[in-house]
């Protein structure tokens, strides 16, 4: 046995018990006379004490000579600390050593094992083992064991079932790139490894199972942008006889659950917004709604006059950010270089003062009267202090330009609580979005998601404007979940294959299974994906999932830790028929 | 809103309450003037009536027209059942409709949906999604469903962290064939789907998270043999600062909680039995001990004799097999020739009767004397009315054999009941295994498993003699975990991959990243894995697994639903820079 308690759980009533202890020698003082030894595991950390007095000089001298992170098992009786530390559980204690035995060595880590490491990103990342050591790390990964326990708890208790769905699957072009696996028994042939167990969930549905979830991870070969993973994990989950309501409630339920256990936060109930009204009001699908800086559209009353960039312009918006009139030119000079920088992409910014006197002072002075100004005022709710900052352009562009302007302000005000929670259901997305590079259509959440009744029929005349059963379940700026009823019947199914692009034969060769399934009393059905990296990453109030990932990947998609991927040998390529062709 | 209650739900405090109702049509009987719908959903079957008194006659008409897995949403009224069906929890009542509508069609599916379908294994395989609605495998994923919850409260109550391990990971040759995944990103380099998470729990207990489980999925590119899948799931479980003991206790714990909760089974303690004991006792590693017929080893009684079979054979060995007095010389002569059958390879059977009389019939009675074949007897545990039954020959090959027709025969003569349940664990595993192809030694376990203390220094002389601190969880005959007490410093982990055929070169770039992580501080550690699927089968009273996977794969590791695997792209082919070539 290698203790009898861990090194967070000794107390005052403990005092005078004899104790073992295993754990890493997390930090020695020597006072020559005396030596303490922080002794650390997962549970917390025990002040271990070496002294003159009471303890032998051999064992003093042991004591002297552990190194950092030696894995120790040590022996002794709990005393009271002279010098108590309150900012601990076990502070009030200490132990008193009769015995050390060294269980395992260590080299002086790469990096310091503490809150604040000196570590940066690569080296910790190699030395992940030890990285995880490290408070922020540790605690990241017990959070999120906390959150999946609460997920699977609730989702049980509410009837649904687990069911696992393989990983070997088949591939299919359409979406973003599969990773693919080589079949040895099944030669030339590939699986793939699912993006997202969409089809089989389905079929689950057609299968009777009636309320699923699973959480699974999923897999995307994309070139991978900061902060994204190419394998990932969902909360995936789908029901049968249901409506877009029954889904919004039941996961509405869900995170409500979440926010209560995990957060200790009560919300009556989710706003819903349309992604048309959120695209207005926010410039963004997914808006962060714990502050305002709503959009004000001002085409009425900003365009028509002697100001030719706004004339010109689909849309003239803008915000006015609280306060903000405290800018010194300089620093809205800044912001005008930060919106105009190539990941915004504006061309330019208005801005106007709002004066404590209710009075304006604009960069377009010359073109617009203070009326005018107060008008634009009105409509972006600006008060006295606040600066209103306006772009113009084309109207998808201009949004995003803005709403970044927005988080940005939002960010740098400090707006942006992470112990504040604001969810928000966005409902009624668009079914296709346009590739402006290829001028094609395509699913704006994936092929099978349900048109809203009626609206069939303007998929041959304005694809553009089907609203889709799809819904998006968006947290402090974050898309968290996401939606839809789906198609059920063969019919619908085959005229959205056709609209994006497949030949009949096509969409038998890669769905045809789920065609067939159609067609032997498939139920009405829908529902919903969240994605656990990010929701736990928020839960956790971080912007950044990694360290809530127990062995992330780097941007290049590699494990430098383990370095993989690598090389294989040609033995084993033989026997999967492969050639390399570099 | 699609229903107001399930098909389960109804009884007879509902009569005279509105419902409605969705499911698929099970069953129709018309008997002209009324007309019965068995409808169905996961919850169970409702029984709907329409009649021609209180049905309006389109209605019974549409009634008529149903046809069987048509998906209906029906809305009418609870009534009492003039004729009550006792066999389900809705046998009270029936549902006198009012409205019917159509949800969707169905073709008449290719087999019939009920617990004994006229589908074979082939074609209920190709339409799994029918498959599930038929109650027995709908039941078995439930029931997946309810024994992975139940796992997981307990390790989570334990304290166990869930963490998830990559699934992109690194080739490693050892051992099973691994499938891989060409990395498109890194030019020529693959990725490997693990075979088991096992050096990332192991660097979990390095990184201090002290108690880790995780329910997993793991691969394995297996020439398949029946009841194997590529893709299966393990219960991967890692605790640090633990002794075998440590280990044994805290799984022992897990799996009467299941035995418990799952199936209201309460056993005291789990016996234990050493590798060496259970090979001489039952001539295998995981004994089915809910029944005797214990091995009885005659060398010393049965050899120097006349007969010369015996005399020159390695081991004499036999069971009594209780009651097989009853058996016809034909019986014996046809169990002589299932022994003899290529998949035991037997060459030959001794038999000896055990008449109620005290006195013995044997087919070498003229080799043995009564008062010999009493001792046979009393070596077997043989009463009278049983048919002793000796095997001779090389030792490992006579045990294996004896231990084929001591399972056939508990098989005969029900003696492996389904309901009862008698874990087992083995221990004192051998560290190396010979390879009697080969000649080499490898893993039993797998190369992380440390040997006995003390035992190192025997691997050069004789390791087939080392000891492992290595153990099987056994349940009814079948293993349903294994794990090991691992190595946990750098030096013993090198002695070991010596000992494996791996030059230090090899190790380094294989397990590198373990080696070093050896050297920071890595704590004693061990765990153990379950085999899920075997695990939930054998508590469903299953012998085969395929039951408890939603979407089993065929034995050329083909999904026939989804038609995969399956040929893909040129395009993704000269994407991931490889050329196929057979």
């Amino acid at each position: 046995m290698y203790r009898s308690h861990n090194c967070g759980e000794l107390r005052e009533s403990h005092i005078s018990q004899g104790v073992t202890l295993s754990g890493w020698v997390h930090k020695i003082r020597d006072k020559g006379f005396v030596a303490w030894v922080d002794l650390r595991d997962r549970y917390g950390i025990t002040q271990l004490v070496f002294d003159e007095d009471r303890t032998s000089s051999e064992l003093l001298e042991q004591a002297r000579n552990l190194g950092r992170e030696f894995v120790v098992q040590v022996r002794g009786e709990v005393i009271e600390r002279a010098s108590k530390n309150p900012n601990i559980p076990t502070g009030n204690i200490e132990v008193l050593v009769e015995e050390v035995v060294v269980l395992n060595e260590s080299q002086t880590p790469p990096f310091t094992i503490e809150d604040e490491t000196d570590g940066g990103e690569d080296i910790r990342m190699k030395y992940r083992y030890l990285d995880i050591r490290r408070n922020p790390v540790k605690d990241s990964l017990i959070f999120r064991s906390k959150v999946t326990m609460e997920v699977r708890k609730y989702l049980s208790e509410e009837g649904f079932i687990e069911v696992e769905t393989p990983y070997l699957i088949k591939s299919t072009p359409e979406g973003a790139r599969d990773f693919v696996v080589p079949s040895r028994m099944n030669e030339g042939q590939f699986y793939a490894l699912p993006q997202s167990p969409q089809t089989f969930k389905q079929l689950l549905m057609v299968g009777g199972l009636d309320k699923y979830f699973q959480i699974v991870k999923c897999f995307r070969d994309e070139d991978l942008r900061a902060d994204r993973q190419p394998e990932f994990t969902q909360i995936d989950c789908e029901m049968a006889f249901v409506e877009q309501e029954d889904i919004l409630s039941a996961f509405e339920g869900l995170t409500k659950h979440l926010l209560h256990e995990i957060k200790g936060v009560d919300i009556e109930t989710f706003p819903r917004m349309t992604y048309d009204e959120a695209m207005k009001r926010y410039g963004n699908d997914k808006p962060d709604i714990r502050f305002g800086m709503e959009f004000g559209e001002l085409n009425d009353i900003a365009q028509h006059k002697a100001f030719n960039v706004f004339n010109s312009a689909e849309l003239v918006v803008g915000i006015a950010v609280p306060g903000g009139n405290s800018f010194t030119r300089k620093e809205i000079d800044k912001l005008t270089d930060w919106v105009k920088r190539p990941q915004v992409g504006a061309l330019g910014m208005v801005y106007c003062r709002s004066n404590d006197d209710g009075s304006f002072k604009s960069s377009v002075d010359k073109f617009y009267s203070q009326e005018d100004l107060s008008k634009w005022a009105e409509r972006m709710g600006a008060k006295a202090g606040d600066l209103m900052c306006i772009l113009s352009g084309e109207q998808n562009k201009v949004r995003a330009q803005l709403s970044a302007l927005r988080m940005e302000m939002a960010e740098r005000l400090g707006l942006r609580n992470p112990e504040e929670f604001a969810p928000l259901w966005v409902i009624d997305f668009p079914l296709l979005e346009l590739d402006e590079e290829t001028g094609h259509y395509h699913a704006m959440h994936h092929p099978f998601t349900s048109p809203k009744p009626g609206q069939l029929e303007l998929l041959d005349s304005e694809p553009g404007a089907v609203r889709a059963n799809a819904y998006d379940l968006v947290l402090n700026g974050n898309e968290i979940g996401g939606g839809s009823i789906r198609i059920h019947d063969k019919e619908t199914q085959a005229v959205m294959f056709k609209h994006l692009g497949f030949t009949p034969e096509e969409a038998k060769a890669q769905f045809g299974f789920l065609m067939d399934a159609f067609q032997y009393g498939a139920p009405p059905h829908g529902g919903i994906a969240f994605g656990l990296d990010r929701l736990v990453a928020i839960l956790g109030g971080q912007e950044t999932i990694r360290d809530f990932i127990a062995f992330p990947k780097n941007n290049s998609g590699r494990d430098v830790m383990i370095d993989a991927p690598s090389p294989i040998d040609s033995a084993q390529l033989k026997e999967l028929n492969l050639k390399i062709d570099l």
